[in-house]
């Protein structure tokens, strides 16, 4: 497996050529709408003079930074604005392996394949680190894991694909792992608007020289298209300044900046969107896990209720984590989920239901029924 | 040198804070309006269904590759859109080193900074091959230059910084240079809508396992900031396949994939905008060139008429082309330009002029009062 489009892909394509209606619950883009002032932002945008059509600053908008920094309480010279958070963990993990001694990217199993792509395709060696049997790394087993090969490891929370939330005692344990190790702690916070905890801790809370946050608007806005993203990274007058330099000209070499309308766009939704957006969307999802659960439950499926973010994985009796597996529940059933399979060793026997339809109920229904 | 951007700021900051109002002669964004279906398009962006603000394909939206495979004659598989030339000539170098036997980036000198940048920072060898008295990289001096050391060949037509367009012949030449030494040529063609002598010839017509043609629509439809490109690679199943493959995963690995109201703006742009968008803009800068040259006549500086682009370079007696004379020219004359020797070593001696302000008359009337 190196990377998770292709995997998606299999599945989409299998439920597409379908001869029936199938619930698609495989892919990770909201299905609801996203704020008014991002359509708004746009519209806006459309209208301005010639001159704001052309290149913003490298390293972002320069409003939509001091945006962030706000909210996120941080220098606004820390944060670089990314192409998505995929571009973020990508500036973070090769500035991570360049920087700290090792070339071991630690992983959690089961992962979110894109770590593991990436990982791979810049040459790390990677370890991977079994949850627990509730769906949480537990700092014990990364501190096990840990060495002087490490050079980085990776968090995320809230948990795709487990739902795992990490507090502030876990995160600090994290931060404490990787500065033991002469590492780099990344922790990617994209499902941050959905902590169903209320616990949730960010690892920039703990203002270490070992951490990078990566983050996005793709999740909390419903934009995955937009790409907008970021990473706050330690300052760059600090012991390990040069992530930042580093990543600043590794951005610039690439794509020299970022898309400008939809960085205006995210800027303008964030000044307009008030926190009942947010609440609305995480009650929403609240209410879908609340139906989907019951349906486990009444089929008998072993589940981790979500702490937090877009999915939920099952455990069938007899009916492991397969492709083949997946497939005849497209056929029988109607719904399309992701094999457990495709996301390491730890959960084979598991499939994981992306939230992300208006017809959880339905799917629901399916699933009592073919179990 | 390492790349553009800071070499440009320092000139703009240093221009900013002079005490006098300064023609801004140094960047090469457009100071024209995009084409009208452009902001059409984003208008009608910002009313579309949730569904289309999510991922598009990570090789681009699928309408826009179609448009652009249609207008370059080739096959829609062989495009990756990317976020800006920028990306597309990074994802080329980064493939050519791999694919091809050597280390070796040749680029023109004076050269486009951010070729070299980006050519250092991957760790290639850069040679330079300096271009004739006026202004054109000649196909004998490449062969010369050109050997099993060599990956990857850089051409730029119409040319940043010295205006040069190259014909079919010369075309041609650099196409046979490159299988001839089992290296990838790079075509990047995105002033070619900026072609004053009708004799542009694109790379993609000899149709070479050898090409890759990277393009833009920042500089034809006025939009730097809005970062849409593409790269045209050989076909997946001709001998080069693997370059084609390698930067749709390294692209998938890194952004993912572009944002997608900036891609359905451009498609719908293409889709609405006729030849006589294109023609008025050249026609401006024509006469733009006009003026400019005719000032550099007036003060008996030697340049080349730019046969292409967006750019004129002069050489003014006992005035060589350094960051202090530029300075110079900022608070004496009140026109800041580039210092040729921000751009190599071939062109020390001059100063470029980027033609994208409206008061060129102006700046053509102080130069000749300063000189």
């Amino acid at each position: 497996m190196d990377y998770e489009t292709p995997q998606f892909y299999r599945v989409i394509q299998y439920a597409r050529r379908a001869d029936r209606d199938v619930v698609d619950m495989v892919s990770g883009s909201p299905d609801w709408d996203p704020p008014e002032g991002l359509r708004e932002g746009l519209r806006e945008y459309a209208d301005l003079g010639a001159d704001e059509f052309q290149y913003t600053a490298s390293a972002g908008l320069p409003e939509l930074r001091t945006e962030i920094a706000e909210r996120r309480g941080v220098d606004r010279d820390c944060i670089v604005v990314t192409n998505g958070a995929g571009e973020a963990n990508h500036l973070a993990m090769v500035g991570g392996l360049e920087r700290f001694s090792g070339d071991e990217i630690l992983l959690a199993d089961p992962v979110y394949p894109y770590y593991a792509g990436r990982a791979n395709f810049v040459g790390a060696d990677v370890g991977f680190v079994p949850v627990d049997d509730d769906g949480h790394l537990t700092p014990e087993r990364v501190r096990e894991a840990a060495s002087e090969e490490t050079a980085v490891v990776v968090v995320n929370s809230p948990n795709n694909p487990t739902g795992a939330v990490y507090d502030e005692a876990a995160m600090a344990e994290f931060v404490a792992i990787a500065e033991e190790n002469d590492a780099l702690l990344i922790s990617d916070e994209v499902y941050d608007h959905f902590d169903y905890t209320g616990r949730f801790a960010s690892a920039l809370q703990f203002d270490s020289p070992n951490v990078v946050a990566t983050n996005a608007f793709s999740k909390s806005m419903a934009i995955t298209g937009f790409r907008v993203g970021y990473a706050v990274f330690p300052p760059a007058d600090g012991p390990t300044g040069e992530l930042l330099e580093r990543a600043r000209t590794r951005h610039m070499i690439v794509n020299v900046t970022g898309s400008r309308p939809a960085q205006y766009a995210v800027y303008r939704a964030l000044e307009t969107t008030g926190p009942d957006y947010y609440a609305e969307n995480r009650d929403r999802l609240q209410g879908r896990i609340d139906t989907f659960c019951e349906a486990l439950d009444a089929v008998g499926a072993e589940y981790d209720r979500p702490e937090g973010g877009f999915y939920v994985m099952g455990r069938f009796e007899g009916f492991p984590g397969t492709f083949e597996n997946v497939f005849e529940l497209v056929d029988e059933a109607g719904v399309a989920g992701m094999p457990g399979e495709a996301f390491g060793e730890s959960r084979r026997e598991w499939i994981r239901f992306a939230l992300v339809t208006p017809t959880v109920d339905e799917a629901a229904e399916r699933l009592v029924e073919y179990f």
